[in-house]
């Protein structure tokens, strides 16, 4: 497609909203402050502005799709739903018919991982794959499954949440409720859990004060000055994360799977673990799978995510 | 499509050969004594003249395709590769090339969960889902992922091996070499270690010679009188079972999965404590998805199935 694309990342706070050139260069973005707009309506109506304004600035006529990764929505229909989670408006937010009404181009609406996975696929190291797995570690785990060139939705739009598969029947409670996800050991929370553990274990257990305010950050920072606490907890990361992620190929066979996100600043000190259980704990006919970063800056992923999704044919039937 | 297929199913003992009719019955077999065929070329010419006699005998001048389920096959090339388990020729024999060259219609080769499941969509339960998964319980677990209406493969073809998904991370060493692969407690195999533990739980250990006769079918049948050893041995396959389903569930959110092979004899003393441990374990997100045995009679299933496969469009590109 050679036209420029309009990506947009819905956020509780912020609104970001980026004109994307046909070589995934994000040319301008602006912002919307979420909290302000508590009609659907009205939310739209200032989206539907922004977009013509940084249209105007840039001197670019024409797009060709717009594509949105909005928290709770269905791909299917390309609404948010009522009640979403920090979102100031109570009602469904109608993102497709709306704005594809508004700028006649294709409108495609799916979450944060599925359009991160699709912005690996159009402009980062995904391109040319056919089949690939998109995880996203931050507060919680996402995932975006690629499948011969198309996102994975199943049934009801809400396929692809390798997050909540079970890797320790009975291990620590989710805040899905259930006990052993893989998101409690392997995401931002489940790294401070795992310091925490690794820290008593090798006998300088942390205070109260200290466990309250540990973030995955420091600890990430510490795995990469050699910190033994922290290693330990990147490899008890790796672990769990490993199992999960040969699971998964046992499902999909897929190239090679990609990884973002705030924890995967830790670097080697992950990956290098990461390899390690994953291939372990895989499958002989699967070995051979790739795992990656994401090539696409942290910057810049999200609206170019979003901006993919409007080019992914499926989303937009 | 209207016209009659040929349905092949492969084992190390009997090729089975049918004539399918467009309302999926079986309108004629035959078969072939596997292991009188070394050369992968013999091999192929007494299939297709048993398929010419077939033909001739139920007055059928043309059919419309060819499906093989057969191991250790590639879906791609539609070979079976050399050296296959229990076979006897030892090269590799291009079922594909050489069929659809004899008989100039499309010809489909895949393994034999994956032909269940084509199976099960083409003629069984399944019709008119989108989105499905067959599970095949026996000596092992096996798999047959529909997305979207095509049979999932990945990028190797060797897609769909849930029955080598780990539940148990440490647990049973499997024959894969791993330990806690799901096919440890929930296979023809998984059902009689469960037997054997839960007698011993329960205070009646077996004999080294009971141990060494046990049959899952034995176990079924015990379950299905209310044997408490029974009931607690299929309790545990279900625990298990339904963990890996819900972690599949996660995946690609099925409309339903399907159950096929000896254990499922056992009826609702398997499928009972399946739905419950199912549903406990599944994420709230996909609450609904249904869990069935295959409505395909048993001694049908697999030339269904294989018949089924030469209907699948991304089978014979």
């Amino acid at each position: 497609m050679e036209t420029f694309a309009i990506g947009i990342d819905i956020g509780g706070t912020n609104t970001d909203i980026g004109i994307v050139s046909p070589t995934g260069k994000v040319i301008g973005r602006t912002n919307l402050p979420t909290q302000q707009y508590t009609k659907a309506n009205e939310y739209l109506e200032a989206i539907e502005h922004a977009i013509r304004q940084l249209m105007a600035e840039h001197r670019i006529p024409v797009i060709g799709s717009i594509g949105i990764g909005a928290p709770n929505s269905n791909p299917f229909t390309g609404v948010m739903v009522a009640n979403t989670p920090n979102m100031p408006m109570k009602e469904e937010t109608p993102f497709r018919t709306f704005l594809s009404e508004r700028f006649g181009v294709p409108v495609a609406v799916d979450n944060d991982a599925n359009a991160a996975a699709y912005g690996e696929y159009i402009y980062g190291g995904a391109r040319n794959m056919r089949h690939f797995i998109m995880i996203t570690l931050g507060t919680g785990i996402g995932s975006g499954i690629v499948i011969d060139g198309r996102l994975l939705h199943g049934h009801t739009g809400t396929a692809g949440e390798l997050g909540h598969t079970l890797v320790q029947p009975g291990g620590r409670t989710c805040g899905c409720g259930r006990k052993g996800c893989v998101e409690m050991y392997a995401s931002a929370k489940g790294i401070c859990l795992n310091y925490v553990e690794a820290a008593r274990t090798q006998g300088h257990p942390l205070s109260d004060s200290e466990i309250a305010t540990l973030t995955c950050r420091q600890v990430g920072e510490e795995a990469l000055k050699g910190n033994p606490v922290a290693r330990a907890a990147y490899r008890e990361t790796a672990y769990w994360l490993g199992i999960a992620m040969a699971n998964a190929a046992a499902f999909s066979a897929p190239e090679a799977f990609f990884l973002m996100g705030g924890p995967t600043r830790a670097g080697e000190a992950l990956m290098e673990p990461l390899r390690e259980y994953f291939n372990e704990n895989l499958l002989f006919l699967y070995k051979g799978i790739d795992i990656r970063f994401s090539q696409l800056n942290d910057n810049e992923a999200a609206l170019l995510g979003a901006a993919a999704l409007g080019m992914a044919p499926d989303l937009t039937r």
